[in-house]
């Protein structure tokens, strides 16, 4: 497994790092895939050419220009540069890359690419370190996240976020409500400020819960499980205290200038997303969407790109109606969700009901899966968590790939079960998603990798050894 | 949490085993739900009457005799008995329950009920004992698996299996084909020696693979991954060695007569199920399918009840299109899938890979779920792999449950959503499918029990507290 670098042909001073994977398959002597994990992070997009007038990447698709970063997204996904262009222009995907984040090796979002998972980090009061929140951003990545969201809201909030920008090759999201409460009251002042001070540290896309307007909060009230997003719960506390509507909503066009100069996307947060299946698809919900809907239009018309964030917690029965109405309200921007889980009652286990409706929801087109880890209603993910949530969304994300027909993602499985069919052990364990895992799983009980079978069906018992026989 | 029984109408011999939470919440002040654990195993069917003239459950349905057997499922599904007996007389539920295994608790399987998971336990030449084999039995029926497969090829199958039935309170199925090769050669007479001694012990369904016939082997040889099922594998090793046809399709009616003497479900064998993604759905696959859809005909047309075995690696997108084809080819009867896995990458992880094709077939109708362990591909589940097995696919099935609208699964789902706003930590652990696990990843980092928040959020960002402050 190595790391290997594909140089641009219309910018010929990218070099796109990709992984390498060699196999002792005649039919696949390697395989190259898709990586996220930069070994050498610098600022590699600060030698490129930015386009003129500081356009956002929307703006510059919109007038037909290929920048560095979309060659760079391109060429990662194994597409050719015009389909990212199009799909920037039609707001039906984002290239978060905030101007002041070099770092950041470009990525794209949207239905019609490979579908991306976010790991989320971040301390509470309650606990972490600058170090461990690195040390958790890092893992992540490692692991295949493709963005990372600091949900920071204890101690060393900008020092934290410094800390993980510099050495972050994916791009940074966070939720500047959180900050600006250390500034002190909650206000458009200290919002704004916060937004700016975030801008300029780097960070590439930000949640802001501007759709979640005053006439909505009875609709939540009414439910069983109330607000479960800290955003929205916060906003409607304001509005609540305030009888204002609200300033997110008030102020949109304010935050899209300041968003557009930085060229940092925007993730409208869903602050109504249901905290339970009995609250799933309500009118709370439904209403907020429509507002999202509404803003991303406003967004666009500024230059800004725009993410629509989703739900939470819906049964399996009821997915299809929240993509559906996605697609239908905010005209085509890509869906980015969390989980959603698929029922309530499995605390510990919450990577797995929600990595089921991240995979379903994928299929039908959601762009960005935001991993829920076993921590999720419980307590505070430390890095063991982070690999088993992260992990767990790969593979969400990249069975909803396979079902999308991803030329790339077919041949990944192809090769493995390859290896599988032939006990090349070793393949099979360096192509798999978690190779560390599955090669201590197997030394735990079965014999050395040069054998043809292992402990769970044992020499006489195992099919595929003795399908071979048949040959 | 509390053992109680509820009494039989019908049958008032019958008590019901179930159990019972007690909630510190008014308007559900507590919930009964479906309970595996019997704590106190014994043979409690061997005073009940029996249906005149040794009828199995199907036929005494179709003769329209509500069993006590078929009246103990009703109320633990909280349906009418009429129901189990009309989906039973129909072939579409199956109620596996040997006469001689009288310390088994009768259960429906049938799309019209809860949707049921099967643990696999079992030794292999490679390892494990009697004791451990019990014991992860005694464990899978405590986290409440349906029904266990003993599927032990290495040491002491028989006595294994005897210590194994006269503790278990649940269903146990074998594939007696593994233990024919102890007898000598693989042979007709081999085989049916096998079926009378476990039939005798008290093995309540069998998986057989008489769909598997000669004509099909060429079709699974042109595959990435052959014959994975080992029982598949054994039966076309033999056709290709002797150049003669399946004997277990030749003999099936001779099968199928010892099984009705007994009353033990016939679960028909999917030997030529896809190993790989890219095997799915192909020509061998539906060839063997179809064969199964005529066997189907004549186990029933001999009072034999039928359970129909379905894969293996599937994609998403071509889950559905088994579950169509199963439902036309086998005319209703209940089908029981190994998964499916949607993806082949991620060794380690497959109880989720599948956990997650699990939930979607399970709500598109399959009636019980084979659990995949952690250890899938790579060596034998020890107790915790047992564990996560079996959790991971209690949700699944409950994911499909919610998904169908079964109003016992919703409850519960509620009632601990309830608890989770009201900040009631003992409730939330109680409803929840591993208490255990909940509560000590929550007392790893968070406050106690008493507090309105936990480390994930700390106190000033816990939405669900906000909330209650706005109501």
């Amino acid at each position: 497994m190595r790391r290997i670098f594909v140089q641009g042909k219309i910018h010929p001073e990218i070099q796109v790092g990709m992984r390498e994977i060699p196999l002792n398959d005649k039919q696949i002597p390697s395989l190259r895939i898709y990586d996220t994990h930069s070994i050498d992070v610098h600022p590699i997009r600060s030698t490129w050419p930015k386009p003129a007038e500081g356009l956002t990447q929307r703006q510059a698709a919109q007038k037909g220009i290929i920048t560095p970063e979309m060659e760079y997204a391109a060429i990662r996904e194994g597409v050719a540069p015009e389909i990212v262009l199009k799909e920037l222009a039609e707001g039906k995907a984002v290239l978060p890359a905030n101007k002041k984040h070099p770092e950041c090796e470009p990525m794209i979002i949207g239905s019609k690419f490979l579908v991306k998972i976010n790991a989320n980090i971040g301390n509470s009061a309650l606990g972490s370190s600058i170090e461990e929140e690195v040390e958790k951003m890092l893992y992540a990545v490692k692991l295949g996240a493709d963005t990372v969201m600091d949900l920071s809201t204890g101690k060393n909030i900008h020092e934290t976020r410094e800390a993980i920008l510099r050495k972050c090759p994916v791009p940074i999201g966070t939720v500047p409500i959180y900050q600006t409460l250390e500034r002190g009251d909650l206000c458009w002042e200290n919002f704004r400020d916060t937004l700016i001070e975030q801008a300029e540290q780097g960070v590439d896309y930000f949640t802001i819960h501007a759709g979640l307007l005053k006439d909505y909060i009875p609709l939540a009230l009414k439910r069983t499980t109330g607000i479960v997003s800290r955003g929205g719960s916060l906003m409607a506390c304001w509005m609540q205290t305030h009888k204002q509507e609200n300033f997110l909503y008030t102020h949109f066009k304010e935050i899209c200038e300041i968003l557009r100069e930085y060229d940092i996307a925007i993730s409208l947060g869903d602050g109504l997303r249901p905290g339970c299946i009995a609250d799933s698809n309500d009118e709370a919900q439904f209403a907020e969407l429509k507002t999202l809907g509404e803003l991303t239009k406003i967004a666009w018309d500024l230059g800004v790109q725009v993410l629509i964030e989703g739900p939470g917690h819906v049964p399996l029965n009821k997915i299809k109606e929240n993509m559906d109405l996605q697609l239908e309200l905010c005209h085509g921007a890509p869906f980015y969700t969390l989980g959603p889980l698929v029922t309530d009652i499995a605390p510990g286990y919450d990577h797995i009901t929600s990595g089921i409706g991240a995979a379903v929801i994928g299929m039908l087109g959601t762009a960005m899966l935001c991993y829920v880890t076993p921590k999720e209603h419980l307590g505070l993910p430390n890095k063991e968590d982070v690999r088993t949530g992260v992990i767990t969304y790969k593979l969400a994300a990249h069975a909803a790939d396979i079902a999308k027909g991803n030329p790339q993602a077919l041949l990944r499985d192809k090769a493995l079960s390859r290896a599988r069919f032939d006990f090349r052990w070793e393949d099979q364990f360096a192509l798999s998603l978690d190779p560390e895992l599955a090669s201590s799983y197997h030394d735990e009980s079965s014999p050395s990798t040069h054998s043809k079978y292992c402990s769970m069906c044992g020499p006489n018992f195992c099919a595929m050894r003795i399908t071979q026989e048949l040959l």
